[in-house]
C-alpha cells in the first residue's frame, strides 16, 4: 500500500455544481436516497457559506499537513478541497496561508475532518471551511499521505471527482455518476417543498400527515383528552 | 404502556409568559432555587432568540418525527414544542416545513433532545429552535410514541403545560403550578440585579462577597504577599 | 497544601501585552514553538473579541465559584481572569454581575475551564469570555479555593503574570520570562506571512512545499496519472 | 423550593425486587413498553453484579456528598441508593466507606449519575455500583440536596419507592404501581425467549422475521444475486 | 438508491481467517500499511475474544435491526457480521436471541457501530461483539436496510466478502484481494517481533531507534544533564 | 524552546514509593489536600494493577512515538513513563515491544494520555498501562520531543523525579518533595478508615455526618413524612 498523489480526476459540470449548491445539503441528501451524509460533528466556520464543487482528496496522517501541502497544484477552478486524517486530530491543519493558495487556485472550499486555524482570517476573507475542531495547534510536514485516492471522510466515502456540496447544515458527497440525477431530484423537491411551503404557511396540514393517520391509528395509540386533576 | 396523544393541555396566561421571556432563563432558573435547568447540550440554531411559552410535549422514537407532524395541530398560539426521544438521536427531526407549519399555527419556537436541519431558513425565517445537534439526517414516519405526556427532555421532567423558557443560555421549564411564583421572584432579582450592576460599574465590591469574608478567613485560607523569586 | 490568596502578581508590560493582542493566538503558539496552547474545548463567547493581558489565576472547587468573587479586588487594568477547576465542571460560574465588577476593575477578559451564563449580556456589553460551556446553571460560594497559585487550565500550566492571549483561534499562555521574545518572535513571522500572503495570492507556490519535494520523493510516493476506467 | 428529607418510602414487595433481578434489565424494560431505561453511560464498576430494589432517591449539587451521608440511615434491606446530581459531574462521589455503611444497612447497591471510588475495594466486597465514571475526586460537604423527592437520574424520572433493576445490561426504572405487572409480563417474555432460544439455536428461522417477509418486500427492497466483476 | 439484499457474497478462504485471527489485528494492521483500522470507540463485549472471517455487511436505520434479523439467512460459517448505521445510534440493536441464531449459523462474531445487549448471556455463550455501546434499548422492525453493499462502518469501508480481524485491540478490515498478501507480511511481522521481543527482554537496545540517533541529533534536539536546584 | 532530552532525573527512595503504592491513589489524593489527579479518562489496561515510582517524563507529538523510543534507556528499576502529547492522541503509540524494553529496564507502568495496543499482551505479561484510548493505530518516529521536561499529562503537571500513583482508581501524581509527608498523612488516613470501617460496618454512623447535623439543619432542610397519596 504505497502512498500515491494521483493526476487527472475527472472534471465536474459546473452548472451541475451550480445547481448543487442552489439546492442545498438537505434537499441533496434526501434526493438521493438519505446517503452521502457526513458526520454532523464538521461544522462550517464561516456562517452563511455554501458551496459545491469537486472534490480532491486528501489522506494525511495525524498532526501532518504536508499533502494538503501538496495538494494545492492540484486544484482547478470549482474544486472543493476535502481532507481526511488517517487517526482522529483535532490540530489546526490549514490556516490562512493555505486558503489564500487554495483560493488562488479557485477552490470554493475545504472540508476536514481536523482543525482549522486563523478562523478570523478566513471569514474575513470568505473562505469557507467545515471542520471538526478549531485550534491553532500547526502540524508537522513529515511524512507522506495520498491525494486523490479514495477515503473515508467524517464517516462518507469519497472518490475523487465526486460533487460535494457543504452549507450551515453540514456536508454531502454526490457520486460523480449520479450527479446529474441527484440535481434533477433535487429540483423536484424543492418545487414540491415550494408549494407545500406556501400550503403550510397558510395553516393547511401536511398531505403526508394526512395519508398517514389510518396508519397510525393502526398503531393502537390513543387519543384522549385530558381530564382535569391529571399529571 | 400504550402510545397516546392527549389533547386539552392547561393554558399558560400570555403574561406570564410574557414576563418570564423578558427575564431569561439564568434568572428564573436562579429564581425557582435552580432547578428545571436542561443540560446544555441544547444551543440555539437561532442567535438571540428568546421564547417562553406552554410546553407541548411529544417523545418520539429515535430517527422518526411522524409524532411532530401529529404534534403541529394540537399547537395555539404561543405554545413551544418540547420534544423528547426514546433513545439518543442527532438526526434532523425537525426542518423548515415544519417550522413554517408550526409558525402557521402560532408556535414560538421548538426545544428538541435530537437534531434539526434547514438551519440557513431557520434564520431567515427567525423561527427558533433549541437542539442537541444540527444535522441533515431525514427520519421516517413509521413507528409511533406519544404526545402531551410527561417526558424527560434534556435531563429535565416536562409536564404538558408547563412553562419553557429558551434564549442564548439555554432552556429552563418552570412547573405551571409555580410558573407566577416563580415570575414574581424573577422580577425581584431582576431589580435587586439592576442595583447591584449599577453598583458593580462604579467598582463597588459585592456585598455578598463582603458579607462572607469572615466566613471565608474560618476556612483557614490564607493571604500572602509573592515575594520576588516565588514560582 | 492550605489554600491561599497571593497578592503582588509581577506587571507585564502593556506595550507587550497590546503586541500579543495584535499578533494572536495562532502567530504566538508557533512564535514560541507550539506550547501553552489551552484545549480546543474552550472557546469564545464573544465573537470576534481579540484579548490579551496578564494573568489572574483562580482555582475553584467544581460548581464553588467563591474565589471568583474574592478575586475581583486583585485584578488591575489589562488584566485577564483564568478560572482553573479541581474537579470537571460545566455550570455557569461566571455571569453578567461579576462582568460588571471585573470591568470595573479593568479587566479585559476570561478564561474560564467551566461554564458562563447571561451570554446576551457579556455581547452587550463586550466583555469577552473563553469558556467549556455556556450553562445557566448557578453555583455555590462554600468552599474555599486559591487565587495567583500556579494552575493548569484546559491542559495547559499558567503561572500568575504569565501573558494570556485569546482570539477566535483559543487561548495560549506565555510565559511572562519569554514574553518579549515570542512577541519579537511573532513580530517576524507576521511580516514573513505578510510576505507569503502576497506571494499566495498571486498563486506562487509555498517555497518551503518547493524545497520540501525532493524529501518527499524520497519518501517513495508515486506520482501517477488516473486511468479511465479507475476507481 | 426548600430542599427536603422525606422519610416513609413506601416498601416494595422483596418477592417482587427477587423476582425483577431474575428477568434482568433488558427483559424488564421491554416487558414495559422500552421506558425506563437510563443513559447507557451508567456502567456497572462490580462485573456480573446484578441487583434489584427499592429506589431511595438522593439529589446531591455537583462535588458535594453529604446528603449521601444523610441517606444512610434512611435506608433499609434491600434498598437500591439512587443518586442524581444537580449539574454534570464525575467526581468520587461514593466509596468504601459509604459502601460499608450502606450495606450494614443491607442496601443492596448504588446508581448513580456522577463518579464512584475505591473500585478494588468495591470488587472485593462485591458491593455493586452503577456509575457515570471512576474518580478518585473528593467531595465536600457543604451544601443540602433532597432525600426521596422524585428526581432525573441520567435522563429516567424515578420517584422514592420505585422498583430498581441494574445488571450489566445497564439500569432501569420499572414505577412501583406497575411492578407486580411488569414482573409478570417479563416472566411471560422470558418463557417466550427460552423457547425461541432452542428453536435458534437449532437453525430454526425466527417467527416474526417469517412472519415480515411480504411487509419487507413491500418496501420496494430487491434481492439480487452478485455477479462476478461487481464491486 | 433502491434498498437490496444481495447474495453470493465471495468466501474467505478459512485458512487464511484463521492466520489473520492468530496475527490479530495490530499486526494485520501495520502488515497492510496501517489502514482499514475501525474507531477505537468499538470495544469488545466478551474479554480475550479472537475472530477473523469473512464480512457480511448490513446497513440498518438508526433504531432498527430488521436487517440484522434478514441477514442471518445469507450468513455461513466463519463469518463475521458487520452492522453500519444509517445515522448515530446507540441502541441495543443485537442481544442474546440474534446471537444464538447467527452462532447457529456459524457465524463466529458481530461488529456493530451502534450497541448491543444481554451482555451476560453474550459473555456465557462466548458470542464476541465488538461494538459502540452497551444498552439494552430495544429497537423497531420497521424500515428497510442493505444487506451485503458496501458500507462505511465506524470509519472504515467495507466490502462483503473483505476479511475482518477483531480483538482487544479493535477491529480491522482487510480487503478480500489483498488477505493473502498481509496475512504474508503479518507473519513475517510476528516473526521478526519474536527475535526482537527476545533481544529487548534481554535488555538490548531497539536497532530501529539505534538507527535513528544520527537522525534525532539532526533536529537540533539537545542532551543535557540536570542540574541541582533545576525545576 | 529548543526540545531536550535532560538526564539525572532525582531518585525516589523506594520505601516511599512501596508505601505510595499500598496506600493507592485515592488516599493519596485526599492526603495531600485533593490534588494532582489526573483526569478520569485515563483507564488502566491491565485490571487489579497498582504501581507507584519515579516518573520520567516524555512529551511527544501526535502521531509520533520517537520519544518514547528514546526514553527507554534513560529508566531505571522503579520508574513510571509518564507519555504526554502536544497535541490531543488516541493512536497506539506504545504496544507489547516497548513494553518489553521498559520491562527490562525495570519499569514499573506506563501511564500515557493518548493510546495503548497490543493490550492481550500486556495483560499477559502484567505490564500496566493507564492509557485514554486502546487504538492498534501505529506511529511515526519522524518529529523530536522532550524528555525529562515538566509537562501537562491529562489536566496535571508532573515533573521528572515526582511520584506517580496508580491503580484501579485512577492516577495521582505526588511532587517529589511532598512525597513523604504525603505517604505519613496517607497511612495516618488508612488507620483511621480501617478504625472507621469496622464502625461502619457495625452499622455505626458516621462521626463526621453526626457532627454536621447541626449544620445542616441551619441550612433550612425539612425532615417530613411522606403523607399517602404523596407523589
Amino acid at each position: 500500500l504505497k502512498h500515491r498523489i494521483v493526476r487527472n480526476v475527472p472534471s465536474l459540470d459546473p452548472a451541475i455544481a451550480a445547481g448543487l449548491r442552489a439546492v442545498g445539503v438537505a434537499t441533496a441528501h434526501e434526493a438521493q436516497g438519505r446517503s452521502g451524509l457526513m458526520d454532523a460533528v464538521l461544522r462550517p466556520v464561516v456562517p452563511e457559506a455554501e458551496v459545491a464543487g469537486r472534490a480532491i482528496t486528501v489522506l494525511v496522517p495525524a498532526g501532518d499537513n504536508w499533502m494538503i501541502q501538496a495538494a494545492v497544484e492540484l486544484c482547478v477552478p470549482g474544486d472543493v478541497l476535502v481532507v481526511a486524517t488517517i487517526s482522529p486530530c483535532t490540530d489546526g491543519m490549514i490556516g490562512e496561508m493555505l486558503a489564500v493558495s487554495l483560493r488562488a487556485r479557485g477552490v470554493v472550499g475545504v472540508v476536514i475532518d481536523a482543525g482549522c486555524r486563523d478562523v478570523r482570517a478566513l471569514r474575513r476573507m470568505g473562505f469557507p471551511i467545515w471542520s471538526r475542531a478549531i485550534s491553532a495547534q500547526g502540524t508537522v510536514k513529515a511524512s507522506p499521505g495520498s491525494i486523490n485516492v479514495p477515503v473515508v471522510c467524517a464517516g462518507v466515502r469519497v472518490h475523487p471527482g465526486d460533487a460535494v456540496i457543504a452549507d450551515d447544515d453540514g456536508v454531502v458527497v454526490v457520486p460523480r455518476a449520479e450527479a446529474a440525477a441527484v440535481l434533477a431530484a433535487s429540483q423536484a423537491r424543492v418545487a414540491r417543498e415550494d408549494m407545500l411551503r406556501e400550503k403550510f404557511a397558510r395553516g393547511e396540514p401536511s398531505p403526508s400527515f394526512e395519508a398517514s393517520r389510518e396508519r397510525l391509528a393502526a398503531t393502537g395509540i390513543v387519543w384522549i383528552d385530558r381530564e382535569e386533576g391529571d399529571d
